[in-house]
């Protein structure tokens, strides 16, 4: 999508054929950096440190991490070394992994000299498949809000509530939850977004409203709990979120506070979406609520807060008493019975077990006769 | 309540007899100031920059305000001009216009000489009657914490979840959500508190969690954002809140956010109670949602944080894209459906036109009868 006018990607290959070009987004939104990736060692500080943010995107970096490791000692040592690596960066993201064993697997059965150009070119379409999933999604996100936009007559303004950033600094482009709105907006729909501010890491305030600023869409940035409120006086036609797991019978674990959202959707008669690539449903879990463990971190998120100076230095304060515990619970889940609809590249599937069942038959009837 | 083991009231005649003495809430919680306001024009300041805040507390100070004045000169000319322009301080707050009224109605047919003793004295008694009221509210909240404990059985911990502050600062002493669980952890009923941290002014991070840690409250700070997943795993026994407005049919109006808990109670089977003084409850309104006006506040609440630097400085971050549009809404309104009670000065009351009735039937029937 657009920065400053000017199209860029969650990842992409340099200009030299071989380093691979991310977007700072610790930085964000108070500068755009983009980093050049060029060893192993660069692609791990990368996800570790938080500079790349966000499951797909960093299945794909981690795979590229893998063909830098590569080029560097094309041998069976060297690559499970730096697969080790990368897999204890972020060891919760199921897509790090995913990305690894691709690569692996591309690479395993073939001579040294062939292994760095098969892993860019399996790395390359993971890149492919993630922007074409995120498309189609968009695509069938664009349907609904088309017929929500029918209902509302010619001209009526659509307005939308996300939550969280599963926009394009996410994935490799358009977005999960944010594809939609990008196709929406392009079509000419007019379109609103309001961005909960999504404490306590703020990536609603930091990046996804920096994204739509750069596309053009218009937003407003809104404190967590304002949604409800919105919700009661008419000024939310419908609320699409991302999704970190689905189970089989369509709870959707996403960014903490996601679950409150849906609960003000549907006291108000507001259909609530989750978007995301079907490799996010977990068909082996069924009841989200008592299976999705919840990661817990640090205090620091919930006690301090990071932002620009008035004289533009990045400064960290402390907004919690000294003495005070926090608690810092990263995700929660919405009960598939306040979920409207899960979209997906392969349309809008119903977040029930027969809805999943019948758009994955094959998925779902492979753990049924496990 | 107390501060470093030292007991404080949110407002106070000074050892001199007249001056009036604050907190400066504004330095909280990383620093406890306190302000000696002896003049008018200091009152007005102090409520005006909102160095102290919450409605009772401003009532009484702005009472103190017109004392203040009336040392200076006790015309009838001077007293105008100075409800004036302690009026004009925070035009939207009840009791400040309520507090005022007190002491023009003390003051008005008596002789310049008599004045500023009568004022005074009406001042001291509003102090005494929040007193008085808080405690009462603390008493039948205890009560309710005690029938929640009683099912737990012998030490089973009880956890509250509170949103924003309507704790002793907002008041003289005691608070009106918190004096349930003042008056619960001095009887020595084990209790821990969650305190929504209440962005997009952090009362609940900056004030509530400092006033329970010099209690000795166990507590721990939370994102706005958590309250659902706590009470999905069983984490919260109940919910008790402050209010801005209740109306005849139970609605409370009260901090942004507050409805969004209420849902997750109701959903979760968990009580959720608001905490008010009988003057709170407004029998001129039916539906909160169409007939409370509800306050847009300025952009910097929410694209900037203000708080402590790693060397001690307060410092203002900006945490919200240059470019990006801000929505600032103060408060929402949790349907009278959601709420188990009306934790009141006269009991618990039930949310409900037939239950506010008949705790208050001069109140309700003067109006029916209007």
């Amino acid at each position: 999508m657009l920065i400053d006018g000017k199209r860029m990607c969650g990842v992409w290959i340099e200009a030299d054929g071989w380093s691979v070009g991310i977007i700072d987004q610790t930085r964000l939104p108070h500068a755009v950096t983009t980093l050049r990736l060029a060893t192993l060692e660069d692609a791990a500080h990368a996800i570790c440190a938080m500079q790349t943010r966000g499951a797909p995107v960093i299945g794909a970096v981690a795979a590229y991490g893998l063909c830098l490791a590569l080029r560097a000692d094309a041998s069976d040592a060297a690559l499970g070394r730096a697969y080790a690596t990368l897999l204890a960066t972020r060891p919760t993201a199921v897509n790090l992994k995913w990305g690894l064993d691709e690569i692996v697997a591309a690479v395993r059965d073939r001579p040294f000299g062939e292994r760095v150009a098969a892993a860019y070119a399996r790395a390359a379409a993971i890149c492919r498949e993630d922007i074409a999933n995120n498309e189609a999604i968009g695509d069938h996100g664009l349907a609904a809000i088309e017929r929500i936009a029918a209902g509302k007559g010619p001209g009526g303004r659509i307005n939308v509530l996300t939550h969280c950033n599963a926009g394009w600094l996410a994935t490799v482009d358009w977005g999960t939850a944010t594809a939609p709105i990008y196709k929406a907006h392009l079509k000419g729909i007019p379109l609103h977004v309001w961005v909960d501010e999504t404490r306590p890491r703020n990536q609603g305030a930091s990046l996804t409203a920096w994204e739509l600023g750069h596309q053009g869409v218009p937003h407003a940035v809104i404190a967590d709990n304002t949604g409800g409120h919105l919700m009661q006086h008419g000024l939310v036609d419908l609320v699409i979120t991302g999704a970190d797991r689905v189970t089989a019978q369509g709870d959707v674990c996403n960014k903490i506070g996601t679950y409150l959202k849906a609960l003000a959707a549907r006291d108000n008669g507001v259909p609530f979406f989750a978007a995301l690539p079907s490799s996010t449903i977990d068909f082996a879990l069924n009841d989200g609520i008592s299976e999705i463990p919840i990661e817990q971190r640090g205090r620091d998120e919930v006690a301090t807060m990071t932002g620009r100076t008035a004289d533009g230095r990045i400064e960290t304060v402390t907004v919690v008493p000294d003495g005070s515990p926090v608690a810092n619970y990263a995700f929660d889940v919405t009960p598939a019975r306040l979920v409207t609809g899960l979209i997906t590249e392969h349309g809008v599937i119903a977040a029930t077990r027969e809805g999943l069942a019948a758009g994955f038959p094959e998925r779902a009837g492979r753990l049924e006769g496990a």
